[in-house]
């Protein structure tokens, strides 16, 4: 097997340009707006104290300009979507202040900007955006965190009043895991059953004060402190719980559904349930947000971990009296490249959805939205789980320092773990990704045996046909022209790759579609069929993902204009598709698409490939320009080598 | 395909009786002697109140009874290893509590017993027993972990006032992570490379007092705070560097070596290495807790997240206007299920292991040892990232709840994270079991090309030809009885089951061996062959554990006398079988034991396996008898089963 080599060196100042991307600009802005700011996690102090800080903090960035990023340029916004979420993503190295703003700005002032109207605009936007007005997003309720449509508290419009009575009937309505709920906020956007005239609306978002100037709770407003959790001590998570609050009619955000005077319901959008997921849509932001913040993190972990393995040793190389750099075993080797690979994958993919994002605002095309959406869904469940598997590689990796919180490692894993579960819980959310790309199969279950099963499949994703990626016609053209099967090297080839991915998609949701459709008889129950092939289902979303990863990868890689620096690119492109096949080489070799000998290769180019990429590790994670102020863990930024040295010293004289 | 049924119920009495297994009467009398004594984990208070208070919860153990269990009989203890082992794994509910017990009764007091003599007993043992002096065990040093052999402190023998100096000579050296060390411990067990009359005789142990009688460190110790960790913070880590202290020629654990007045050096042992091995196969209890310990606190994780999801529900069955209960969905059975019988099976393997542990100590066979040596460091690795694993999965099957300290997986993660890298680096352990195995093959090493690998390959673990479990007539016999390849069902046979696991074992072995052995030539350096080799030593290790870890299993089920029950536990034991099976089904695959067909029916096994045992899910995870001291989370313990009553009740009227 001929292992493609890499160059002695790249060009680390192109690369990371390529890296920085379309919002290069505003990622300058954020790493000159830290230095020299301390906005280090206060993880070490009190619950108290950490949330002050982190307080204190989130005005510091105000300071820095990047808050309004996300706004509208008529309300003294920046109208930056793209970068507003760049800028969340580069505080991967305070990640409760990262969430509290992200709280704030994204998801309080985001629901404000989306599903609020010009009144809401005028009064509160400049509030928000310099926190004077510091609000919460009360969504999730104790008894309903996933399925957000059957939400219980109720805002039941009152003519007499011409007021909305907002109202926790029971425990399991309250609002659970309130960011700013617990401290901080004065204002909630709260969503509700809309009842008027008796009539049921489904869920809407109103603005609720819960507190008042001085920060006590309002009358009728419970608060309740949700205590210490794994991670993210900074933010203030509450509950909330209505005791027939009042608020007035203009309270409601009215874009997508309105309540005249009289009680009259009306919105542009006639069916319930499309109507709520529209809603849901324009949140889409804070999903991608977490995705991006996630990467970051992973990031930074890899940045500790690699440069501590380049610099520690350990047990002698026989015959050399040499200790061993531990980056040269295999094994280390095997933990961390395979992880940054990944991350350069993910962050080619992440950067082309917050692009589309961008540019997809003032669009109209509902199926686009729909696929921004199911993109969204799924980068953000495989980047957290990625985050959170590789900080604990990269905690494992560094032994005992890896444990002390100077390494930073517990913090980073403390508080990304609640990624994989919050803004969507990944298993939910790459059933919907599945079920959106079943709708390409919508009409072989359109007849009376399976009515059910199409209502139940296509569900809120009804014409999400996910196909296109930017790469595409790249893509078509490397794929066209692999060479045949039989040349040993064929693994190392780029169009070779693309079409096994994309085979594999295919075949996995072909099958799912039969196997749906097969079990799906005039009686059976949609449920039940559907659940029993969860497992098939959840595989057909994570390979669609990875094949939308791998065609953004190559894609970022033809943005790049040096050839050294494409080439270790290539190799990381390599090694990122080999270990993705290696670890589900079972699935390759079940459906004949690799033989023995082949999957047997994948592992043996996996193992080359780590030897290649070695030497150009710690170059590759520091050109994600993570902002150095992140950087603080003694092991990786010079302890280690300092010791050795001293040993070294004593050791020879 | 005829998956097994389960029948409606099993003897939940039995189970417990089993498990509980020869340590009946130890965990009866830890879950009494815990009753009504408030041992409840401190990860609330600041790190120097949680640690006073672990240090209190450490003289209540006293008081209750179990902390001379693993004391000599002529020393005040019970003499009862098996036990000491057993009641540190029912601390899982306070990890802090645990691992400060294991330092002090286990690791430093082990120690004394181990590698003292009668000089030593007579003068300690009573103080450390009843917590009179507290101790440390000074191994690791910052710059070596892992490769302890070569530790930098050194103990130089000064006849003229017959005294050891003991001294840190750079910061590398410095004892680091030593548990007792930053606020408790009065004495340490400090290993340090011993010289006399300027000759090196490798590393030995020596009683260093660290601080005076008010807590003061003593003149030339040097004590720093290791600061908050990811978790355990009520141990009070520290690092310890010694200035040219001195300590009487008596302070030296002279069991395996000695130094007369004079400075002669003498030893049973004249091999310096096979010394040391020796010195540290005496304290391989500690390794063997922090396995059972681990595995304690995977079942406490399991029972916390299997009674949340056969509570909580969440998504409406369509049709029904019934929420689904989300243990009813197969994904969550996926998440929760495997691991629990994966948590049956290493339950059986550690009661063996203890067994062994147990019987061996009036023993003089150097090979059992040996033996014992590698099932304790592959059962440790295997178990202790199971609980990293299985705590990770529970923590996102509870979602948001999971993420709330209130809940209690927070703390377990984070305890338990260091437990795959400290008592042995698991990486390492595995290429410890690795090596082992090979020791079988050394022969064909043994020519004048390949001395220099067999001399790396067999390194401490010469003559460990590891074969025999305690099962191995039951197992022979039902391999033997196993019917041929064609039927269908027979993946549910016992003896197939058995064979494929032995098959697969002997398989990567030799395979091993050839790779090795084919690379091996006159001047190849044996680093490199076996550094490319590394992902394969380690799945020789692995799936060495996983056939022991079945066999273990097996002879658990033939003591259970209750048909049902031994019913339910056999399909169990096919879930832990066929889990392991299809997540290395490429192995499978590409070495011809399972075609495609077999392989996709394996993922159906376990998919029905799934459906079959989750009726049982619960009442099996309660069969452990986890103290219900350690059982405190809400959503563990009818809050969310309270709420959902709640909403019934409201929606009805």
């Amino acid at each position: 097997m001929d292992v493609p080599k890499t160059p002695a060196s790249f060009d680390r100042a192109e690369l990371a340009e390529l890296l920085d991307g379309r919002w290069a600009q505003v990622r300058t802005h954020v790493r000159r707006a830290l230095t020299g700011v301390d906005l280090s996690p206060g993880d070490h102090l009190d619950t108290e104290s950490h949330r002050a800080r982190t307080l204190e903090q989130l005005h510091l960035l105000v300071e820095s300009g990047i808050t309004g990023l996300g706004f509208p340029l008529s309300h003294g916004g920046q109208g930056d979507t793209g970068g507003s979420v760049v800028s969340l993503e580069m505080l991967s190295g305070n990640l409760s202040l990262m969430v509290k703003a992200g709280v704030q700005w994204g998801l309080f002032g985001g629901a404000v900007v989306a599903l609020g109207t010009d009144r809401h605009h005028d009064r509160y936007l400049a509030r928000i955006m310099d926190l004077q007005l510091p609000g919460c997003f009360a969504m999730t309720e104790t008894g309903h965190g996933s399925d957000v449509q059957r939400l219980r508290t109720t805002a039941t419009y009152d003519p007499a009043t011409e007021e909305f009575v907002v109202h926790t009937p029971h425990e399991a309505a309250r609002k659970e895991y309130i960011g700013n709920a617990a401290r901080d906020g004065r204002m909630a956007v709260v969503f509700a059953q809309l009842i008027t005239r008796g009539d049921r609306h489904g869920v809407h978002a109103l603005l609720v004060p819960i507190r008042d100037e001085r920060g006590n709770p309002l009358p009728g407003v419970h608060i309740e402190d949700c205590g210490r959790k794994a991670g993210l001590n900074g933010v203030d998570n509450g509950r909330l719980t209505f005791d027939h609050v009042r608020v007035p009619r203009e309270a409601l955000l009215n874009r997508y559904g309105d309540v005249e005077p009289d009680g009259t319901y009306a919105s542009p959008i006639a069916n319930e349930s499309k109507r709520f997921f529209t809603m849901l849509g324009t949140l889409i932001r804070g999903r991608i947000s977490v995705a991006g913040t996630a990467g970051g993190a992973a990031k930074l972990a890899l940045r500790i971990a690699l440069r501590y393995a380049d610099a520690r040793r350990q047990f002698e190389r026989p015959g050399t009296g040499e200790e061993t750099v531990v980056l040269d075993y295999l094994a280390h080797q095997r933990k961390l490249l395979p992880a940054l690979a990944k991350s350069f994958a993910l962050h080619f993919a992440q950067e082309e959805l917050v692009s589309t994002l961008h540019d997809m605002q003032s669009s109209d095309d509902a199926r686009a939205q729909r696929e921004l959406e199911s993109r969204a869904a799924g980068l953000k469940a495989v980047t957290t789980w990625h985050a959170t598997q590789t900080i604990q590689t990269c905690r494992e990796a560094c032994g005992g320092a890896g444990y002390l919180a100077e390494n930073q490692l517990p913090q980073l894993k403390a508080d990304t773990d609640v990624f994989t579960t919050f803004e969507g819980d990944n298993t939910v959310l790459l059933q919907l990704v599945a079920k959106g790309l079943l709708t390409n199969y919508k009409d072989q279950f359109d007849d009376i045996g399976t009515l059910g099963m199409a209502r139940f499949v296509a569900d809120q994703f009804v014409g999400a046909v996910i196909e296109r990626t930017a790469a595409r016609p790249l893509v078509q053209r490397l794929a066209d022209a692999a060479p045949g099967k039989d040349d040993e090297n064929v693994i190392f080839d780029r169009g070779w790759q693309l079409r096994l991915f994309d085979d594999r998609e295919k075949h996995v949701l072909d099958g799912l579609a039969r196997r749906l459709r097969r079990a799906t008889g005039k009686d059976a129950d949609p449920f039940e069929v559907f659940n029993n092939a969860q497992d098939h289902v959840l595989k057909a979303a994570r390979v669609h993902v990875d094949r939308v990863v791998l065609e953004a990868f190559v894609a970022g890689i033809e943005r790049c204009r040096d050839r050294d620096t494409a080439a270790v690119l290539e190799r990381l492109c390599d090694l990122y598709v080999l270990s993705t096949v290696e670890e589900d080489r079972a699935w390759f070799l079940e459906h004949e698409r690799l033989n023995s000998r082949r999957a047997k290769s994948v592992t043996e180019a996996v193992n080359a490939l780590c030897g290649r990429l070695r030497p150009h590790a710690v170059d590759l994670v520091e050109s994600f320009g993570i902002p150095d102020q992140w950087l603080t863990a003694p092991i990786a930024t010079g302890a280690e080598a300092g010791r050795q040295e001293a040993q070294r010293a004593y050791d020879e004289g």
